[in-house]
């Protein structure tokens, strides 16, 4: 065996790191559909997209380019945590006796806490050399605000975040972080949009929603010069910045003589899985045998339950909208912890895979994800992100299979992000007061029923 | 020049970690006075402290061997985290301007948060190998406690922590943490123990203090056949433990052609400053040209401000009479955000280093130190724990006054936390609320005054 093979870190040099990222978009054995305005219905022009996204976004967006260069400027922000260590999980084999293989991604070791940074500084590197001063966005449990935080304070550009009500108060140092990077975060709905006005005058008590906040995002956006908006996950830009993810882990695989025959990652809007699938997606489709998981909550199931349609992105009909799987564009999931895991969409990469049967999903329930999370971090040290708990849990469900079959299989997921900001759900969990919260089915057959008629 | 030359980020494969602990009193010019009992006054044996730590602890505490092997199962909980990353902190040079070269080891990197799991892990499986079965401790800020805490969920101990109650309530998510591990937390002072109760008697209001906390605890392991006590700075053993920090720098550096001309690190009890400068200590023992700065708070000037001095090493009298800097046992600092540097003394090795000139020492005053941690963090993404921000402050210092005088000195400075638990500090400094405050020149004259009569 040689060092990586006996290794429990395995790490890459900086002249290791990756210089390109890598769009799946060239390999899709279908392209995707178009993108559709949510006003006319008629395809999407990058004119469309113009007033919210700078120009080397939008042409990313729908490049079908194999691998897109990484900007000098990006890849010395990526240095300050870059290549982030691909773990073997020895102490957790050891503890669940599987004769399993299983290696996680470490993107909790970034300052934001998560892998949300990759593409924040990627955004905003390409917003700021085209003259864009300042960045709009929203957040809902406060990690894409603070990653764009970070990434404005970097390049220079001022930053607003719009933070759902809710979490704005009940995860006050997400904030703390937002302004200890010079960012200004205020609760949405706020009296600074007419969209936030008007929310405010119909219910001054309001909470929020993550809908909204985009909402107001868009709105400030559009209404200014200087700015433009930044969306944390879903479209094909964001994923293909986040492949970095999945380009250093094939490396440190490689190192390590392994190659995975499953990839599991949790999904919300799609970003950390993609992040983490598509440089193995790519060796599927020219002909590896490799399998791939994306797991969801049960309680907001959009790839198990949802359909695969045309839908808009927001509550308000203010996104584009784009062929996904959905759950509806009103669809208001049950408040579980995992809030990065609560969008009614889905990446349309992401969705377009699924549907086509190159990845497969699971939905699972919150207590037994938080059971998986502490038994992970009693074995291997880290307090995971509730989101990522999702794919620890299925990752640990593998393992066992394997110790049933006695296949010695090498298991591969991404730990998105650190939990150092979720104590009070563990809290929760740990006092028995976590509950299962159910899949709303009558509720989801509603909001189907509401998609925009299109094609 | 190499690629670790240019690198931001040094890494070390897992085949380049230490393999054994650097002891330093080995190497110091005059040995330690010996350390007293607190009742009798006379030089403390083993058997003293037998019923408050294994003999292996207490071999290492009164060794003189130069190097310590690090045993297989501590070695394969360090390759969780260890080794840390060393940064070159590039972009602050930038923002500075600087000709220094700033480099940094980042302990928040380890699964506790900071460089306490270093320890924790070690005294654990000394323990656990001497048929012990659970560790009682104290913590104040709560860094140390879940240190311990993962370190017993490792090594298959209980642990319980007294925790000083104000912290108790102030952190709740470093009382979570320590709960995610299976670890038991309960707030100091409490109904548990006898010196608990009698503090409960004279004031049923108390928010208790470190030195309380420290008395239940010593209580607690005297008083059962099962427990030992284990604490988390000051002690020889404890510093010992943490030179796996210096170790890896040294190594990190050499990779990059890179040799200190200061190391810097804060102090509270000594532990990660100590980690961070012994195996440099030993190159200027041998004559090379090196600097040390030990940075402490001007709420809690223990070296610039106390007396070198027998003193006891808790409120109520109970620990070992040792011979070091002190502000006197009965001394209660400000309640200022670094929690971690507010002990009345300071580890007898670094005491004794300072008294013979070998390391110099600076106090610094809040306010200053946060404002340097933001600026720090808006550079090199991090948001520190108060602790290390006094360590920051002075690389920020030196880097400043290399800018004045043209010199490119290399500054070696220890991370020694994040700050993800400390974010309200933040807040409290943003929103102009925090104060300097001062030092308490007439309690510490008072305080010295009640210092032991020994020799």
């Amino acid at each position: 065996m040689n060092a990586a093979q006996r290794a429990t870190k395995i790490t890459l040099e900086e002249h290791e790191m990756p210089t390109a990222w890598y769009n799946v978009a060239a390999d899709l054995p279908e392209p995707l559909a178009p993108p559709l305005h949510p006003a006319t219905g008629q395809p999407l022009g990058p004119q469309d997209l113009a007033p919210l996204f700078p120009m080397e976004v939008i042409r990313q967006e729908v490049s079908t380019e194999r691998y897109i260069e990484i900007p000098e400027e990006v890849r010395d922000v990526y240095r300050l945590y870059r290549a982030t260590p691909l773990m073997r999980a020895r102490r957790l084999e050891k503890a669940l006796d599987t004769p399993a293989k299983i290696f996680y991604k470490y993107e909790g070791a970034s300052p934001a806490g998560s892998h949300k940074l990759n593409t924040a500084v990627a955004q905003a590197y390409y917003n700021k050399i085209e003259g864009v001063k300042r960045l709009s966005t929203e957040t809902g449990a406060g990690q894409w605000g603070s990653a764009l935080a970070i990434a404005c304070s970097f390049l220079g550009l001022e930053c607003m975040v719009y933070m759902v009500k809710v979490s704005y108060y009940q995860k006050p140092y997400r904030k703390s972080l937002i302004e200890a990077f010079g960012g200004r975060v205020i609760p949405s709905p706020s009296p600074e949009t007419a969209v936030g006005r008007a929310a405010l005058a119909r219910d001054p008590e309001s909470t929020g929603s993550l809908g909204l906040a985009i909402s107001e995002a868009v709105e400030d956006a559009v209404g200014r010069e200087d700015t433009k908006y930044s969306l944390g996950s879903v479209l094909n830009h964001v994923l293909l910045h986040q492949t970095v993810i999945g380009l250093e882990a094939k490396k440190q695989l490689e190192k390590a003589d392994a190659y995975p025959d499953v990839v599991i990652g949790c999904v919300g809007g799609g970003s950390n899985f993609g992040g983490i699938a598509f440089p193995f997606v790519k060796d599927r489709l020219a002909g590896q045998k490799v399998q791939f998981l994306a797991v969801e909550p049960s309680a907001c199931p959009t790839l198990t339950k949802g359909v695969f349609a045309y839908d808009y992105g927001d509550t308000a009909k203010m996104a584009p909208v784009v062929q996904m799987y959905t759950l509806g564009h009103d669809f208001m999931p049950e408040g579980i912890h995992a809030g990065g895991l609560r969008y009614h969409g889905m990446s349309p990469l992401i969705s377009a895979l699924y549907h086509q049967g190159i990845i497969s999903a699971v939905a699972l329930p919150q207590k037994s994800v938080f059971a998986a999370a502490l038994q992970f971090a009693r074995s291997e040290g880290l307090v995971v992100a509730p989101e990522s708990a999702h794919a620890v849990k299925a990752a640990i469900d593998e393992a066992l299979k394997c110790k049933e079959s006695g296949e010695a299989k090498t298991i591969l997921f991404n730990l998105s992000g650190h939990g150092n900001f979720d104590m009070a759900a563990y809290d929760s969990y740990l006092s028995g007061k976590l509950e299962d919260l159910d899949y709303p089915s009558a509720l989801v057959e509603k909001c189907l029923e509401d998609l925009p008629k299109v094609g």
